[in-house]
């Protein structure tokens, strides 16, 4: 049997290799266009800045080495550019040599991925110093443009992830960082909370954020920028991280089916439309495993287990692809910030508005042993209790609990089950009640409470006038929430306090913060006040 | 409704203060017989050893706290000597003032914990300095000892986690230290893997370990240990940490049912055999999550869950304590080493040998970004792929892999479920295929796999002296395996090479470590080889 493979960064050796234990006697050929398989492309930014100063590390696998170990043949600079799926054949341009040449497949997998899309900025395409990065030729492209022309100033559109890990990428090397985004806030697909953390430690080291702003023309001798307002801002550098589309259009050539957003339509066993082609990775859509919705298949974690789980697929195991969770990790110099699963920011461009949500500021380990942070966790769950995301960003212990929601996900656990999670425990590492089970607890009040809530937007004029606005922080708290208080008592001084509380009038609890307002609603409550909480 | 909890270290107060959250006009009554309630027991070691300077801190609820912002009645000093059951009521010994008095309850909360066992050494009982450290006071009078008497070498009967953190902590204040175990290995409950690489850390910060041995008698004149042998060993100070009892004597007296190992048996709601008495924490038997096997409550999470679950529970949830997984985790010096569920010695104990297992040592983050070390990890499961345990050591990434691990037992998920869990992956904190990711796959490839597999010490002398022993190790790995290998052709020249090795006789591989065995039997296979793999 003879399978190929087009595109052998991620998925396509996984497939590859993973098919050679399977059986030792197919034929195995993988066909990429660029200089290297097996590049570990999140490593870039990395290999930029010169933390990871060996270029050859970024290539976990070489033709030889899978030659050798696997016996996988593997053809470097080796453009597919046309598909002929009736003939079960393919068109090669072989860019080294200049040579064309015909190949044949009994089975055809892509996994050809996705590449940077250039937003529509005037001159853009004639810019000599704006970069993407997907490829290490692009690396390379950028040290090479660095080491010659010594840029002083670098503009970054787009403020995701791979923005913000050049920014930092650029200011270790010593430039002056700009951050432009069109949004409102970087740092997506977090929510605000988070993406504020993110922001503070940014500006922090002297990175600017310039937020609902792109930029639409370049003067590429001034290096300058015109911003959508009319202003302009000089960088003699340009990245752009804006996002990126899927590699499909030698599949759209082929007649296979695509989505709308240009995505390789797959079944539950990565089967396309056409027989004998199979696709997985950042090429294709695939179903989210929370909601079951469409969802595209993003990064190489999942790309690498599609790649493995086909190969077992295609020698005869009964198995199917459940869906993707989501989960991603960053460093941001001295933060780290992941998520699983769904944020706001995904429900809501999913249309999917009736969820629940907590956010807590825990510390990372016991308080009182040495070194503990506060981690910021926000934890996005359905009316039932089913857990949709997670989401968190402090120093140390972030992307620990993270994978543990994840792993709590797959498993289709609830908020119910998070207080049962056992999370190994010494003081250096954890708390007796750690951040998931504290989380799993705050989630389970607010589906359980009785204690009535109201959004600040939503309190009528006349109550606004008429009712009694309780803050309840502790001296020395910041305030919270947009709503002057009627009167201060701190959630300590309550029990002892309540009769100077009016029982005619409604009460409104205004501070926010934690667990207080629900304990003093646990009080007044118990005292025959008619208590709401307001929720910002 | 007057609640009465005796015992307010751990699950007592994580009762009291979910009671008072939950019902606002409770009468709520902790009688604690020591110093000081909600201690972090966990701590002390660190508070020895200096690392944690503030006494405090080590208090996490003092009695007036729980008074002010819980309206709890915290009474410290206070041993209960006698429950009547029939009548409701329990006497009260208040040690501070010497006296007696009666107390009622509507409901009794059984928090009594646990206490150092010691052991049957002859003269130990006039020891004055001999020390075991459960309390804020048994930590107090060690640094007292210490502070006045500056004793030079330290001797602790006992190696596991306790026991080990007080070599750390002991080695901290320059101590010379030795440490006595009665079995074969130190760091109990882990398996050998794992506990040869503690012992080595030890040793590499010259802590001295005596394993196979235990302490005879004590020479308190001469400051001399007699051990079983009969060698001596000098040491001016004693530490034991050779294991833990129930206090269950209080109990036993009100004829509340105890198993053969002193603990108290409750139902799934925590009640005990007699009416309106229910036990938490340390002092009972519970179910273990994963096999439903009775076992005893340890360490103070899951007695902080009971307490919680109890409180919902006594106002009328309709919950039930679904088992403990177990898990833990230590620092010891450089190393985290942890664990959940089962190991291996502790399924011996519970006779439980129909497992499998596998032992993987991948990076804890990506190879070529800075800093990856080596986790070394231990996955146990049963036939059919449950996930029984998992237990790890190394520097980084150990408690983040446990604690994924964890959360997949408790969502009842098996090995074939480990590769689809998403590890957010960025190079400084995971792979692409991440460490639990590959323990799945290896494990299932165990699962699946149709090479056959044999014990070393079961290989049939005539088959030692006829058969082709092939060592696949590549130049310059270590030896692994007892037999002694017919020839070396090592992994990647063994297509090649294939020819060297007769037909005509069964193969069997004897290196061991990681993939490279299986991939090699693939390779065999396919050319019509009869091989075996060998296991340890």
């Amino acid at each position: 049997m003879k399978y190929v493979i087009v595109g052998g960064i991620a998925g396509g050796p996984s497939f590859a290799t993973r098919l050679r234990r399977l059986d030792e006697t197919a034929e195995i050929i993988i066909l990429e266009r660029h200089s290297a398989i097996s590049v570990a492309s999140c490593a870039l930014p990395y290999y930029l800045s010169g933390v990871i100063p060996d270029r050859e590390a970024l290539i976990e696998r070489t033709p030889e080495i899978l030659k050798e170990k696997n016996n996988i043949d593997v053809r470097l600079f080796s453009n597919v550019t046309n598909i002929e799926p009736a003939k079960q054949q393919l068109t090669v341009h072989d860019t080294l040599n200049n040579e064309t040449y015909t190949e044949t497949y009994d089975e055809l997998l892509l996994a050809t991925g996705a590449s940077p899309t250039l937003p529509p900025i005037k001159n853009l395409d004639q810019a000599d110093n704006a970069f993407v990065l997907r490829t290490i030729d692009n690396a390379d492209a950028m040290k090479e443009f660095i080491d010659i022309n010594h840029p002083k100033r670098v503009a970054i559109l787009g403020g995701g992830a791979i923005g913000i890990e050049l920014a930092e990428s650029f200011n270790t090397l010593g430039l002056d960082v700009t951050i432009i985004e069109r949004s409102s806030t970087i740092a997506s697909p977090y929510d605000q909370e988070i993406a504020e953390v993110v922001a503070k430690e940014l500006r922090k080291h002297d990175i600017k954020i310039l937020t609902g702003h792109s930029v639409a023309s370049l003067d590429n001798d001034k290096h300058e920028l015109q911003l959508d307002d009319g202003t302009t801002l000089t960088a003699d550098m340009i990245f752009i991280g804006t996002g990126v589309h899927p590699n499909t259009q030698l599949a759209a050539n082929a007649k296979i089916a695509l989505t709308d957003t240009g995505h390789i339509v797959v079944n539950s066993r990565f089967q396309t439309n056409q027989p004998h082609i199979y696709a997985i990775g950042d090429a294709i859509e695939t179903i989210n495993y929370i909601t079951g919705l469409p969802t595209p298949s993003v990064l190489s974690s999942p790309a690498n287990r599609q790649g493995h789980l086909l190969a077992d697929i295609m020698v005869g195991a009964p198995f199917e692809y459940q869906g993707i969770v989501g989960a991603g990790v960053s460093k941001f110099f001295n933060l780290t910030v992941s998520y699983t699963g769904y944020t706001e920011v995904m429900l809501q461009a999913n249309g999917i508005t009736d969820y629940k949500k907590i956010f807590i500021t825990p510390y990372d380990h016991a308080y009182f042993y040495p070194g503990a942070t506060r981690v910021n966790f926000k934890l996005i769950f359905d009316t039932q209790g089913k857990i949709l995301g997670a989401q968190a960003v402090g120093k140390t212990g972030v992307d620990k609990r993270i994978s543990q929601i994840s792993a709590a996900i797959r498993g289709h656990l609830n908020v119910y089950d998070l207080p049962d999670i056992e999370v190994p425990y010494s003081p250096p590492y954890s708390s007796t009640r750690d951040i998931i089970n504290i989380a799993g607890y705050v989630a389970i009040n607010q589906l359980t409470r009785q204690v009535a809530t109201i959004k600040a937007a939503d309190i009528a004029a006349d109550i606004l006038t008429s009712a009694y606005f309780l803050d309840i922080r502790e001296p020395g708290r910041p305030e919270s929430g947009s709503i002057k208080a009627t009167a201060n008592i701190p959630l300590s001084q309550l029990r002892d306090r309540i009769t100077e509380i009016p029982k005619d009038k409604p009460v409104y609890i205004t501070y926010r913060a934690g667990i207080g307002p629900y304990n003093a609603s646990t009080i007044l409550k118990g005292q025959g006040y008619d208590v709401t909480l307001i929720e910002e």
